[in-house]
């Protein structure tokens, strides 16, 4: 009788399961590939790995006007690839060595639920096993979500996870869905000489981000090449060995467009497949993602769950923070907290992250609010670095200065977003953020200088 | 008669000429050179633009790792130079605009204070002028250090000034101080090809950053090619044509070594020269520095100095903070800060950075602390960045967990600092740090799992 089965191994169910561990638990953790879920296999970490060979791609091109010489770069995308697997890998054996030190076992197989206290697995190698736990932990994730009739090949047509074993790239690229895995996938593709159409039926692309911060990333994005079109559905998708075709429907207006492959990236569902036996069933929400209540329970008691099965947000660290904080609920450890603060980062060039509340959504709920704003223009960083593109832009309430949001487009957004995370974690205000030196030259004084303008007191603007 | 004589346009000349401008003040800044300063004009701004085409130069030599083919890349150091005297000239018209925009007079000549509201400038086109002020602001920064008998030619003998408007590179060079200009240096020339020997006085390089972090940084250093020497002084320097000789004292050994040129990095000292006209003086400190108030206001009545003539710490962002303040002391608006808390950039690669007291200060005090520890080997951004050097180190207290100290060498501390200083500044616990979700894959997740491993909770080691 295990103490804990977790169904999954990806940032929830890993951070759930080694925490167990740590505890002293009596854990096994379930997952049908190898730990580390879909951000580190087929996610995240091998998109980003890829993003940054586009971004040394970049460096080569431009390193002349740094006054390093050397002739045109020229992409090898076997060994970009090569690479993006190798780091996962690299990952991959440390977490297998995070699960052996802290006595997780590990089963390669598919789980399903066959009552609150049992589970069976079919392994990798067709045996069968049946576990028994006091509590289950559900945290296997999402899938990404494809259009009916249209067959994912991984010659012509993709999602993100087909796109990472790719064999070779294609010359264009139809991707349908502007959110944050469609936007990645633009960026690299096209930095590394794929032609890319970028499609999103809402609009502006990044639709969870701030209107103004998607429409500096859509104007770079255009600069760098790429088509954005927004406010445009996608009809009529016919795949024949020439390339995929489509019609282009947005604005009254009706276009056909062609291309060699298409990448499907229009959302993510809960994986939920085949996870219940037939005696065993419990509640989803109306997105089909598993409802939970407080203590990150499931309908039926005993049985847990966390991580993108859940739902939104669907990110690698909001799906850590749920595992940890469900293992609290599991062992009635206090009340597990439910994630209501965390950074959103977009891993294109220029970068893309945010915390808190936008513009939009403080309009929306009615809630009066400054803006802070500092260009990279402005930024002695971004000068040196030759990354000029982008700003930062603070809101606050009107009375207190309290940060309600951070919105940052630019080089390097991704790590700044952390100072503006905690300053909303520890309810601080523009002031805090304005007493405090930063280091000159930075990003991160540029920061400084936003918040300073939210009480028009900034000095280099 | 001018509400504020400011002398010098550096970090804390300029930002309290803008911050008085824009406070409706009549006020002028007279500058010898241009607005900028050292810093921008023979400091930072050009230094970090070397080191960022030392560090395209270093992405390049390894971009087919990345999948990206390239032959291999050669060094164009007039261009190097070029685009760095092309960052400052950019950086320095945004100074003359933001001068002009907030109706800062700029008048370009040497100041001499006559009395405590009269400065007489000799212009330069040798013409002279007198200022009369109710109050003057000295920010006259500071000056490399030389040492006796040696004469700076700009040739085969340099301080970081001379190097900055170096015409071509030395094969060879022996760098004298193992400070932050020294290492800064040390990282770019030897990045690009010279042979570096780096030569300190004390135990270790950059003195005042925690033992450990140096030495980890030494490490890397030695693994890119350089010979670092500490505990050892430098005797009988011999220039000739052929290049620079010198003996190396240190552990009862005495070596010769030989290189094309020397760079003199010994410290700096307080810019007074000319500056005090002969009936005019006020108190310096033992180390020749302006000695000041708790208002910045020097040992004669109206007369205030902030920035590097004040004294350490010796840093741009220091200067700015400090001229700001001394501007509330002038203008009589409440009790001005002196800097307590700060943030420590070095913009060597690996990058060092650090906000509070290191190990040493704590044990020196008679301090309890621990000790959260994350090294970057184990951080998903740093394998996907094949930057895997270095760690992040937090020191707290033992009761509450309030963060006394946080280090960190390693790819992008300078900007990952930031939110230690933050959390410093107001008085944040561990605990604080690693309740807030920190976004996946970042540098900055790695600084929450050090703040947890103070509590035994870390997650990935």
């Amino acid at each position: 009788m295990y103490d804990l089965i977790i169904i999954g191994g990806g940032p929830a169910g890993y951070a759930a399961a080694i925490r167990a561990g740590q505890k002293g638990k009596k854990v096994v953790c379930v997952e049908q590939e190898r730990p580390g879920g879909t951000c580190l296999n087929w996610g995240c970490i091998p998109t980003k790995t890829i993003v940054t060979s586009a971004e040394v791609f970049a460096t080569v091109a431009k390193s002349k006007s740094f006054g390093i010489l050397c002739d045109e770069p020229q992409v090898d995308f076997a060994q970009i690839m090569a690479r993006s697997r190798r780091v996962v890998d690299t990952l991959a054996r440390g977490m297998d060595f995070l699960f052996k030190k802290n006595k997780v076992e590990s089963i390669e197989g598919r789980a399903r639920i066959e009552t609150a206290d049992t589970v069976t697995v079919i392994k990798a190698d067709n045996t069968m096993q049946t576990l028994q736990g006091k509590a289950i932990l559900i945290a296997t994730g999402g899938l990404p979500k494809t259009l009916p009739n249209l067959v994912v090949d991984g010659k012509q047509v993709f999602t993100s996870r087909e796109l990472l074993a790719a064999k070779k790239m294609p010359a264009s690229m139809i991707i349908l869905g502007g959110g944050s895995i469609g936007v990645e996938c633009a960026y690299y593709l096209n930095a590394l000489g794929c032609k890319v159409t970028l499609v999103e039926m809402l609009p502006h692309i990044l639709p969870l981000e701030d209107a103004e911060i998607a429409a500096a990333l859509t104007r770079s994005f255009q600069r760098q090449g790429m088509t954005v079109l927004t406010n445009t559905k996608a009809e009529n998708i016919a795949v024949s060995e020439s390339g995929v075709s489509l019609d282009l429907v947005g604005d009254n207006k009706k276009a056909n467009l062609q291309a060699e492959a298409l990448l499907v990236a229009v959302g993510v569902r809960a994986n939920t497949e085949n996870l219940f036996g037939e005696n065993f069933s419990l509640k989803l929400d109306a997105q089909g993602f598993i409802a939970v209540d407080e203590h990150y329970q499931t309908s039926v008691k005993n049985v847990f769950a966390a991580g993108d099965v859940i739902g939104a947000p669907l990110l690698a660290h909001v799906a850590t923070f749920e595992g940890l904080q469900a293992l609290k609920g599991i062992l009635g450890e206090g009340t597990p907290k439910r994630v209501d603060l965390f950074p959103s980062c977009v891993y294109c060039h220029p970068q893309v992250a945010s915390v808190g509340k936008n513009e939009e959504a403080l309009k929306r709920e009615g809630i009066e609010y400054r803006v802070g704003k500092f260009p990279f223009s402005a930024s002695a960083k971004a000068v040196i670095l030759a990354e000029p593109e982008g700003f930062i832009k603070i809101l606050t309430d009107t009375t207190y200065g309290e940060i309600l949001g951070a919105h940052i487009v630019g080089s390097g957004a991704t790590e700044l977003i952390a100072e503006y995370a905690l300053a909303m974690q520890a309810e601080l205000t523009v002031d805090d953020i304005h007493a405090t030196i930063h280091g000159h030259p930075t990003f991160a004084e540029a920061g400084a200088e936003a918040a300073a303008s939210v009480r028009g007191s900034a000095l280099l603007i």
